[in-house]
């Protein structure tokens, strides 16, 4: 009989270490409650200002909630993490830009910018200017524990899943994790109340929050690197209305993409009247980066999608 | 009085070149009901064989049907292209596995393969293998002349857009290309029945289609690259149901690109029963690339998405 367990963010962990002892141990078909920390580990209020974002000193790591232990998977397998909810537990959210951080470099953006997001009425995170985006909420680090022994960053994603921020993993999602140690070792958190695909000035709609996850063991399906099935359409709870986008060419993807994000932020100060640091948080927050075409050589487009719906 | 213009594909050109005669002159506000030619400049058959594929000789250069000279267009001002209708002029469309060419090196295709796919029903194109792929279709090239002398390859996309192959340049989107020469100088061409974001294999579902485009003028505005504006939500037309998606994590994006593809192949292939061969055709016509994040230093991930709802 599956059962269902609670975890709180009482105690947390800052790097994946796969001698860490469990908080929990399960059985596959059980369902856990996570409390989740935001990845300031709480550092942030409502009356957190610009200068608070350099005083924070230097980044320890997302505190995650875990490990969870789940009986018998081993490495080979493959952890099911069924996102069955995730909703926020703070009524506000915060992005920051720390300059030399982000896809941006330091020159263009020199000075520490702190955005708090209204998340009140539980449907949108509102910034001021009749700005307000969907709220689709997700982790953005789930994952497993890694083979290598020793401490290892949370901040990089790898094959054990991780800080992957990938914004489609909203409830409904399945993701699909690699097993690399006995027991999974399962810890989760970062959550985002909302974000673009690309995350361009490295945070999103940072929040606290509670995610519900039904864990299932696909034995001996052996992934190299996460998976995931959404339960529907993608994008449906962001999008309505037109998409304003901006596109950039050139050999190289990582120089395109942030070319997209420039012409991005150009047109939301000279169309929509943001500042560029507000301009660079929407564009975190809400903008997606595709690969429009990689074959056409020597010149690959990467374009930046604007869903114009969240003015209002 | 806005007028509405007829250009027929009896006469095409195979290179940007300014110095072109323009076959048709219009005023801003104006219509143009455009013929276009595949790609291929016809050469394929709904008999054509995998074997057609090399027999095909070097690629001489897309087809386009134009120039179109704009009166009043000056270099800095944008060309407003709002793509009206785009429909099939065939009832048949192909993609071609070309060893060599493509996001996937020769050594992992070493095969020429080409795809047929029936559109016979106007809605979507059927490859067999109970897979239907919706029709959403747009012109694969349309740009304006560049500034620089001489013949360019129709290959790159550039300043002037050009072979761009962004999928959500379907009807009810308006395309901003930047001018720069007087009277612009538009062409249109190599059209597409279906596309994913990143047309891995170098070749969508590829057609001969009838273009209605309308032409407006924002003299001054000065835009560096294209951009574009959709009429409503994106995705609406190709997706219904769940995503299945692969993900890869890296320090460059190329490289992550390609092994997200290889890990989609691997899925069609295993869960679908597809060859090889046809995953990596359905690839480049269905699945689309994410930057999924871009920040998270020193491991990016792209991500590609599988629209279920083509399995029918």
């Amino acid at each position: 009989m599956p059962r269902i367990h609670r975890l709180d963010a009482g105690q947390v962990h800052y790097e994946w270490n796969n001698a860490l002892a469990p908080r929990l141990e399960i059985d596959p078909g059980d369902t856990v409650v996570f409390d989740t920390r935001d990845a300031a580990d709480g550092y942030y209020s409502p009356a957190s200002t610009h200068a608070d974002v350099l005083a924070r000193g230097p980044f320890r790591g997302h505190p995650l909630t875990g490990p969870v232990r789940v009986r018998g998977a081993r490495p080979g397998d493959v952890l099911a993490v069924e996102i069955l909810e995730v909703v926020p537990a703070a009524s506000f959210g915060w992005t920051q830009i720390r300059p030399g951080r982000g896809l941006l470099p330091e020159a263009e953006f020199p000075k520490p910018f702190l955005q708090l997001w209204d998340l009140s009425d539980g449907t949108h995170a509102r910034m001021g200017r009749d700005i307000a985006v969907p709220i689709a909420p997700f982790p953005g680090v789930m994952g497993t524990a890694l083979d290598a022994p020793g401490g290892h960053s949370t901040m990089p994603p790898r094959k054990n899943g991780g800080n992957m921020d990938i914004k489609q993993l909203t409830a409904g999602t399945t993701l699909y994790l690699p097993v690399w140690v006995d027991g999974a070792l399962f810890s989760v958190g970062d959550a985002h109340a909302a974000q673009g695909d690309g995350e361009v000035c490295i945070t999103a709609v940072e929040m606290m929050a509670r995610a519900t996850l039904r864990f299932g063991l696909e034995p001996g399906r052996r992934l190299a690197e996460p998976q995931l099935r959404t339960r529907g359409p993608i994008g449906a709870a962001t999008q309505g209305g037109p998409c304003y986008a901006t596109t950039a060419h050139g050999p190289d993807l990582f120089a395109s993409a942030q070319q997209a994000v420039r012409y991005m932020i150009d047109h939301l100060v000279a169309e929509r009247g943001l500042s560029r640091e507000e301009a660079y948080v929407l564009a975190s927050v809400a903008v997606d980066l595709k690969i429009s075409e990689i074959v056409d050589a020597p010149n690959w487009i990467v374009s930046a999608f604007l869903p114009e719906a969240i003015f209002v």
